[in-house]
């Protein structure tokens, strides 16, 4: 299949590495970003660079670029490509992008998908081959997809070794995500944050930070590029999760002024069953 | 030398199979836990169990209790030990314990330690030889107690391998530690709460939970028995930490809802600076 990858940053360029796998893909690398498109095709990310107007000419398109740019993407793709090419993205929000295609005459050639993959870092030199492998991958309004391009898009993910789940509703993906994803960035972000403002003296955070403090800082390294446009836009569902997060750090913060460990301690242990959850 | 550890949970338990590494240290648990003593002595953490009243024979005493514990129980030590015992404690605050011992006639026998160690498993069960491997070790106050017992702490801390560091001023110690470490408990425990509050369908949370999430997450499984006294004992430091970090997410959340893309990039870019801080 020739497959056409538009963003070759960590998702895009570590999914290029993954189809490269298959003798039977070319992977064309599509980016506005003249050192991305060098460097993919310096790393093996691609198989070779191509312009937009190449993209009537593939089997798949794969859209991966930032969050607000992926609706208005989404229908140029769709505008020009031929009746039986494959569409997909992999932003973290859903709602944007399943509402901008809703009508378009096209739309049951795109799947709107979401790999619960990443790390804190992002461009092309970030990408590898197996980010995905063993993750979650998310698939929204699949009845507005056709069967034939969901099973073309099972196929070529099934070397990744991703476990498949289905959220009908965009807007129930992207509510969930804010908690589970967007809020944890938000955290970790503020986090170091007041860290970095308290401690003019660097080496006192280094010396004093321990494993606890790097795993919860992590987050705060990711990019400020794909991670400024998904707070925005999907800050309906992050605004309530925010609220809802600094009221319980109020409450936590009252329980310490007020010595009432008691309390502290049922909060903390009631919050402890995120261990069940997680080692399932 | 003959070493008693009191307390024989993570900390205790991991440097009784750390000394006990020495064939020329015999070490000795206490602890008000029979299950704990049980299992200690089961697990190999200590060569035996004794009770309080062996302390006067004992080259070495570890104070690993609570922090609430730690200033009575540093008391009563230093109250019935010998001459020449070293007394030490692990706890996370400084303060405290340090204005407890400091005109008790055998304060020099006692050194304020804070190794920068742990995971969020707690129980002798959770113990494991080389927690301290190449992990900071915090010395407060150094000049309250004898060279000759810091020689003797340097030589049995020697094959733990820590990379000691000096910060002479308790309270110092608590209000830095209050950021870097405290703080990161405090919002990843709110974290987990906020999340388990909203996902009332807990599948939902672990099939959308990126390694991102489980990262910022990872100390809302500490133990609620441990981290109630140090959020008490230091809630002078946390409340002022709590403060900064939860004005910090009030705006964050105000520019967010103003669709303010510029400063959210700028604060998230400034914050990026951790990478470069806690690389080194």
């Amino acid at each position: 299949m020739r497959i056409a990858i538009i963003g070759l940053g960590l998702l895009g360029g570590s999914l290029g590495l993954a189809f490269r796998e298959n003798d039977t893909h070319e992977v064309f690398g599509i980016d506005t970003n003249l050192e991305h498109t060098h460097l993919a095709k310096k790393l093996g990310l691609v198989d070779d660079i191509v312009t937009f107007s190449a993209i009537n000419t593939m089997d798949v398109v794969v859209l991966a670029v930032p969050v607000d740019k992926l609706p208005m993407l989404a229908i140029k793709v769709l505008d020009v490509i031929g009746e039986n090419t494959l569409v997909f993205d992999v932003g973290s929000t859903k709602e944007a992008i399943c509402d901008a295609v809703r009508n378009h005459p096209k739309r049951a050639n795109f799947v709107a998908m979401h790999p619960i993959a990443g790390t804190e870092f992002s461009g092309p030199k970030a990408a590898f081959s197996n980010l995905f492998t063993g993750k979650v991958n998310i698939i929204c309004e699949q009845e507005c997809s056709a069967t034939v391009q969901l099973m073309k898009l099972a196929l070529l993910m099934k070397p990744l070794d991703m476990r498949t789940t289905y959220i009908e509703a965009a807007s129930q993906h992207d509510k969930h995500i804010a908690y589970v994803s967007h809020l944890s960035h938000i955290s970790s972000f503020m986090l170091g944050k007041t860290v970095l403002e308290i401690e003019k003296n660097e080496k006192n955070i280094f010396d004093m930070a321990g494993s606890g403090f790097e795993s919860t800082v992590r987050l705060a390294k990711s990019s400020p590029a794909t991670w400024t446009p998904i707070f925005i836009q999907n800050k309906k569902h992050i605004l309530t999760a925010l609220d809802e997060y600094i009221t319980n750090l109020q409450l936590f913060k009252a329980n310490i002024a007020a010595d009432n460990a008691k309390e502290l301690k049922t909060i903390m242990k009631t919050t402890n069953h995120i261990k069940t959850i997680l080692k399932k």
